[in-house]
């Protein structure tokens, strides 16, 4: 089976990814996609809920079509068990509790419902596919689809498989991602080793440690820190990655040339980093800092709030996609 | 005397930091500026260079004065001598070697020739304003004001004052970097405590270290990894801070909420975060294999290549102006 060819896409757990993920699948014309969620009132928290994310994927003047007109075509299937949920699948996609005893579980259940070849796909941001598939009696069909906040319209998956997993299943999930090809808005990157936090999270939580450290010292406020990131970094890694920045600021030496003529300042920065805990007692002076002034900063974000966000957020994408869409 | 007032600013030193911040002074109407540096054809390359600067700055359609137009004005100036740069300066600013002893050199003779109440700004990257200063009577004027390369396009202006800084020199540097009120293309951010790398540099080297550390892992390729950012952390930081998105990614309960979910996660990524040094000879090997890997995923970049990246820098500003432009 190609991923060119019309999908079944079941989603277990319809949290805020899961709706997020559905919105993204729907957009896609050849597919169907079957839901299976624990929570009672899941049809009338979808017909809520869903039209959000339908109607922020809308990228030209065509309207989304709502979520009775999904049903009633057959596209969209609310299940109560989870054994008519996988019966008729070819991709089963999980976004359940972080919590490695549900992921075993599940995935050992899914197994013995699905049909035989479906692919199965796992949104966890922290547990990695050989741990998820302990009680799987075939374990080259499970790897991770991590998605960033929201999928619908973040283009990062990051797609890392167990040593176990056979390779063409990871190139079903990135060749499915990047439909159709040259317009997808989604850049799936295959990870080649699973490490906690993948790449994306790593790289982030590399940077929070030490904006962090920093509001502990106080050297900056939460809010003078953000705007410090919005005013260089946020804009040049919008444009070009971390390397490629640094290979232009070396001039035609390149980043040879910029290692060089920046060596110093960086070994100093570099052998000072902050370390700081997030659990347990030693070195968290920076947290109900952290936390009292992005309170004060930002307080609860509110749902125009959030909003405004996303359409920044698409801004900027859409601000990308004028060089990935041709394909460079 | 005021940020608002006519200003008249030497310039010591004009490599592309020096040029991008000349163009960056003279596209404000009250401004005159002087230039001094050591090479011996300064004038022509001043003629070729400054025109691609001045070009980048257009805001709207009225098309740039030429170098000549900006001389035969008065409004620039090319000094053969210190002496005579600084004589009329209201503003002083340098962007010369990243070397302590031709800081210190250059300080102690600024001041000697310099008006009494004119303002001594150094570009630095690296040497702290207490430092330079060793060799000043009065240690109240000097401050950094680090740019982020071009200067004349991206916002951050660091403020950095030493513990001897007068504030009222700080509020000025921020005040003459905020204007005009509210259209501003530039947000300076004054920085409490001197620290190695400023705060922005920080925050990069911290993300460039894992970086490195994941490509010496083969956890990933360059060109990916700079794939994974700019799918995921660039346009969101673009947008929103890093305290912001968690606040935000937290949902009703806030960064607290984020850093209970994510706390597990958080707490193995921080406990493994690589260690690796661009100096010396322990924990370098990820250095071959970097500089490797991003020659070959990018080459030297042309003329038009760092032009096209400059046109999306501005691209993805002028998304956020829409936002920043109104004073929020």
């Amino acid at each position: 089976m190609s991923a060119t060819d019309p999908q079944r896409i079941t989603l277990i757990g319809l949290g805020t990814i899961g709706m997020s993920m559905a919105a993204l699948h729907l957009t896609r014309d050849n597919t169907i996609v079957d839901i299976f969620d624990t929570r009672p009132d899941i049809e009338e928290y979808l017909l809520k809920t869903l039209p959000n994310f339908l109607t922020n994927n809308e990228s030209g003047s065509n309207p989304s079509p709502t979520v009775n007109d999904l049903i009633t075509s057959g596209r969209l299937h609310i299940h109560t068990t989870l054994a008519s949920a996988c019966a008729s699948a070819t991709i089963i996609q999980e976004q359940g509790p972080e919590n490695l005893e549900f992921k075993q579980s599940i995935w050992a259940q899914v197994e013995s419902l699905a049909p035989k070849m479906a692919h199965f796909w796992t949104s966890t941001s922290g547990i990695a596919a050989s741990a998820q598939q302990a009680n799987m009696v075939d374990k080259t069909r499970l790897l991770v689809v991590h998605p960033f906040n929201p999928p619908h319209i973040m283009p990062l998956l990051e797609i890392v498989p167990s040593p176990s997993t056979a390779p063409e299943r990871v190139d079903f999930a990135r060749e499915y991602f990047s439909l159709p090809p040259g317009e997808s808005r989604h850049r799936p990157v295959v990870i080649k080793k699973e490490i906690p936090g993948f790449v994306g999270n790593r790289l982030a939580f590399a940077l929070l440690r030490e904006a962090c450290y920093l509001i502990q010292e106080d050297v900056v406020s939460v809010k003078d820190l953000d705007t410090i990131l919005m005013a260089s970094l946020g804009p040049r890694w919008a444009g070009n990655g971390v390397f490629e920045s640094y290979q232009q600021g070396g001039g035609e030496g390149g980043i040879k040339a910029f290692l060089e003529k920046l060596g110093g300042t960086m070994q100093e920065v570099w052998g000072g980093l902050g370390e700081v805990n997030v659990l347990g007692n030693e070195k968290m002076e920076w947290k109900e800092k952290v936390i009292r002034q992005t309170d004060e900063a930002y307080g609860t974000l509110s749902k125009e709030g959030v909003w405004e966000k996303e359409e920044r957020l698409k801004d900027f994408i859409a601000a990308q996609s004028r060089r990935y869409g041709k394909g460079e």
